[in-house]
């Protein structure tokens, strides 16, 4: 299952490489920590189920509004981001929730800071055709999550 | 807005009776409620933007599932209602929580005892080519938040 | 850490055994289970962080509503399990979550059903001194979080 | 028990303008809003149940921590704002959820941007002998949750 997350992530536009980035430029000032050590942990929250489940969903949710296979109003809500929509941000904190309450702060701060990667997709769902409403609150709560395990293993 | 999510409940199967019978089973033996009371609770729940947002997302993905338009292996995880996919109960607690945490208890006892229309779209889901997966919690959701919205309405 | 939250747990009347007696009911219908697996699950799930600080949190709060120690009117909210508190709720799913969201039916079921030493809890609390507040949705945080660790391990 | 909580908060050196002034920041470039709307928009946060249980929670929390009336290891996590203990972030979301996920976001941020009164609130707690572990995190969920409610009231 793992594998197959990877690659749909992939094949929207995020690497591996590209959370272990955000991961990276958010912890280097409070842990000692390399890209090798980001990419371990970015690995480890991927190889939750949890984490699978909620990927695998909003990727969906994107890719069906992309082709416009969802029905009125929920199609216009997912095509243009509607601020009151916020099924994309709970399957995110379903995402962060695997490692406790910690990481809470740091999606919200990714979030809205759009570093890297999240930029990247944000820019691309206004600019484009592309669908990015889920995927970059998934990437956000992925990288949360990687940071709070960080924080875990280094405090336990 | 609804209009089109109790239009969406009904060609499910759901009707805001259905729920009100649960929530006045539910409540009948702690407050001093009448059918009408619990109709009125129901309405008031599916009002809230939140409530129809999960409602629009969950039903569609169930409707996706049986048109077998998801991608695997998310289409089989929703068709077989995969013990280890909990997005449907993710949902539905961000139903539950419009009225804060005193919901809890109510959806978890609702969804193990299988009551009344509940029982009737798990049987479905089961026995037939229909997918409740999302619907059955919605529900359990819908039915919980009303009655937190009893013991709110009581108590204050 | 965690012997100091097995202890604490001990002081109030609860036990592993107690809570492994619990999950053994709960799941010896769906899953090939000895009453030595249930605590195998039970210590697991207590050697997690985010569970210890639920229960290190939760049973100061209750002690101290004993002890009359926490001001008005959050005391007599505590001391009387009063219906709108609802941060045991909160604390319990915390608990809860560890696991995912599979957990959330099995701990509204259990708080509600009150089965073994969460109904004895639930009575000491309404006939004694003895303030079970936060303790019984503790309680029933932890076993419904061994319950969904005991469905991870035997699906994946 | 709205008057007890604001009074709460103006002994721990928050007053409702501090909390307004925050949110008029955040939502000056996206809504047409005066520091009036923005004190009504606080007031309406502070009259929910859940939200005073959870201040009435924290701020006895941080209160009994002051006094060294909590039992280790609780006490020392309270008082150093442990990394690992996340129960501030957690009473903190039950406050944004009030208005939905949409302010999941818009809490993150706050918290680790440390604005006006909470940047004051933090380095209170980090460099003299009041604890204000619960008090920062609180203050960033009444304030997210009063700019998801602003969000809702401009849509809706
Ligand atoms: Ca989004
Ligand atoms: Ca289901
Ligand atoms: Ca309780
Ligand atoms: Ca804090």
């Amino acid at each position: 299952m793992k594998e197959i997350v990877k690659k749909m992530l992939k094949e929207r536009g995020v690497t591996i490489e590209d959370m272990a980035n955000l991961v990276y430029e958010l912890q280097k000032d409070y842990a000692d920590i390399s890209i090798e050590t980001a990419i371990f942990n970015i690995e480890k929250v991927l190889s939750k189920r949890e984490v699978q489940n909620a990927i695998l969903t909003g990727i969906q949710l994107d890719i069906l509004a992309e082709k416009n296979l969802l029905k009125e109003p929920l199609l216009s809500m997912i095509k243009k981001d509607e601020p009151l929509y916020g099924i994309d941000e709970i399957l995110a904190l379903s995402i962060t929730n695997v490692y406790g309450s910690i990481g809470f702060t740091n999606y919200g701060y990714i979030d809205k800071m759009k570093f890297g990667i999240i930029g990247k997709l944000d820019k691309l769902g206004k600019t484009t055709d592309r669908v990015n409403t889920f995927l970059d609150d998934l990437v956000g709560g992925i990288v949360a999550a990687a940071c709070a395990r960080i924080t875990h293993s280094n405090k336990e």
